[in-house]
């Protein structure tokens, strides 16, 4: 079969899914997470096969451990399709309506995509994920998962596909295009009028080139290069538990805190404790000229206030004031999250309106930019595009909407 | 100056037109409406030079007529500035918000999107639409008109950025790439970063390429080849002016009706009167061969379903069922408008379920679709794509949104 013609089987069974009742959707998500226990000696199999050859390919330890799954991972996501069966359907859910003077009545209703496709990397927990999350949301999925996971992905979506068929649901409506390689992803990102939204997920570089090269809409995820600023007013007590746990709860995720910013007249007060339990942390300092003077840290380049580590390295800078601040992260920012700790009430207000990002904080750890702590109970991924979704998105974020227009004869004069 | 250094001036511009309250922005307005009654001579003069190259070239009378400014004119544009003054300002507004377990206060808001462009075709009208709905959302933004419209086009952007100025805000922040011709146009189409949404309004060849060609988010408006099936059912008294009204009350936009379908069981009862009548006024029919034996028409070719023809003509299909109709919108479809004629309550709710659009219809006729009909006050364009929005769009679609969360101190564990 061809990349097109997976792609129009997914476009045609899309229309019995976006009907589907959520009965029915979740009757055979509850199939396909029990067809992931029941056969997860022959995914770990795959697995296997999958991590021998990234091995012999030089992957990185981060990479290898992104891509294993064992009984417990298998368990994991079991539990998690468990968690999408228990969140509400989005689908048909009234946004808005009226009824017109001339007695037209409208509506407004969430209605599935269509088909979703997504373009990953290494990371076959993504494939069950937003399979799954797109069933419930009533769309279709076309899944490119990466090379690196093709046994272990083609096993999973045989798997899906056959609890869509037990569940009387079209087979077809999760696909994978793995076994085109890379010209599978390109066709997806030609795909207009098959593929109604794209969504890539993995790397800044992975993003990027989807981003430039696709031609169906995109939402853009991930990618934080995330400030804290120490306001002049910032109370030690509060700020250094908020640098540690931005910056160390769990450094490899998005919404870890990459630059710190502290007001030059607390700069003094605040760096020497904040850099020695952050070096205690374990984590590696990048420091401007004034900032080395109050803590452990490497010089900072150009490219420091550019980059995003994911790992235990922080960009610390000294700045002027409150304004500095702002110049600085409308320069260097990706638009994910921002955070002030400041005992002022104006300048947290300042900063709030004048910070363009996704999530803007006031005395906040980073780390609650996240489906999970606002609520939406589902990882979709958190968009940084102003377009359609901005932020963590949850179910409803799948879903477009629709004018449902009910009249008797009216016409316009 | 070069486009790149416009669009710059833009987007610097935009945080402070975001900052603007909505008193200062609806003084701009008002501001711009009275420069343009008050200098409607250089505008007429500006647009004679433009009419006149216009002829030479041999503009159809169509676009001519679409590319006059007349002193009445003016005034219908000074009064659609005062139309968006009066509608409310969509920044700020609330859209969620909730207090967590661990007491962080969550508010979704509507932010302005930041610099909006328009690619757009000989209507000097979209200049003057565009720039206030921008400005009332909070937006700048940069526009490229076409060489038909070039000096009108320069005289009231002028204007516009002089009323800016004259009420402190920004006159950057509203701007014209007209005189880079094409490539104006293509430098915008790659200004990500620069540009957060690109809106093209136009014939669907320039709305086609805008899409192709983008790197920019786009938001596609226009194209409908817009449906009306006449159920088994369908009244011929309710259906007549229905049809009637869809085809020829504005046979040159969107929303008018371009194919009718018919139940095969009702063509001999509904479709001899409603040929006639169509014919009657005008409209020129192109018709199936089953139709052909009860109207006049030209026998369909397989282009005909394909056809937006937006002038009085209308394609004709008998049909045997729903599921047929259903069948033919969804391969012929731009997923603008349908609309159904029935008196069966189940095929009603089935029409509205099945047919994929961003406007499904009972019994109402197709112009309906129109955000002044929906109480929506501006006409931004009707969106046919599923992202961000769907249908016609008001100001609030010309917002994004931000997350603002605060708290006192909290981390994550």
């Amino acid at each position: 079969m061809s990349v097109q013609s997976i792609l129009i089987r997914a476009k045609e069974a899309s229309p019995s899914l976006a009907a589907a009742s959520t009965d029915a959707k979740n009757a055979a998500l509850a199939r396909i997470a029990q067809l992931l226990l029941d056969n997860s000696n022959a995914i770990v199999s795959a697995n296997a096969i999958d991590l021998k050859r990234g091995k012999e390919n030089g992957l990185s330890q981060g990479l290898l451990d992104r891509l294993k799954l064992d009984e417990v991972r298998i368990q994991g996501l079991a539990r998690s399709i468990e968690e999408i069966i228990a969140l509400p359907d989005p689908v048909g859910v009234s946004v808005q309506g009226k009824t017109l003077p001339n007695g037209i009545s409208l509506q407004q209703v969430k209605v599935p995509f269509g088909v979703i496709g997504c373009i990953y990397e290494a990371r076959p927990n993504v494939t069950v994920d937003i399979a799954a999350l797109a069933l419930k949301s009533g769309n279709a999925a076309v899944l490119r998962g990466g090379s690196a996971a093709e046994k272990t992905n083609e096993v999973l979506v045989s798997l899906i596909q056959r609890g869509l068929k037990e569940s009387s649901l079209p087979e077809s409506g999760v696909a994978t295009v793995d076994e085109f390689g890379r010209d599978g992803a390109t066709e997806m990102m030609q795909a207009r009028g098959l593929i109604d939204v794209l969504i890539p997920r993995g790397s800044a570089a992975l993003i990027q080139s989807v981003v430039q090269n696709s031609k169906v809409p995109v939402i853009e995820t991930g990618d934080g290069i995330v400030h804290m600023f120490l306001d002049e007013s910032a109370d030690l007590d509060m700020a250094l538990p908020l640098v540690i746990n931005s910056k160390t709860h769990r450094p490899s995720v998005c919404n870890s805190l990459e630059t710190l910013l502290v007001h030059a007249s607390a700069a003094e007060r605040l760096l020497p404790a904040i850099g020695k339990a952050l070096v205690e942390a374990g984590v590696k300092l990048h420091g401007c000229e004034i900032s080395r003077k109050y803590i452990e840290a490497e010089p900072a380049t150009d490219e420091t206030w550019k980059t995003e580590y994911l790992s235990l390295e922080l960009s610390v800078r000294v700045v002027d004031d409150l304004d500095a601040a702002l110049e600085h992260i409308a320069k260097f920012s990706t638009q994910h999250t921002e955070s002030i700790v400041t005992g002022d009430l104006a300048n947290a207000e300042r900063f709030l309106a004048s910070v363009d990002s996704a999530a803007v904080m006031v005395n906040t750890s980073t780390r609650f930019t996240d489906g999970g702590e606002f609520g939406f109970g589902a990882e979709v991924g958190i968009s940084t595009q102003k377009l359609h979704a901005r932020g963590p998105m949850g179910l409803s974020e799948l879903t477009s909407t629709k004018w449902l227009i009910r009249g008797n004869g009216q016409v316009r004069s």
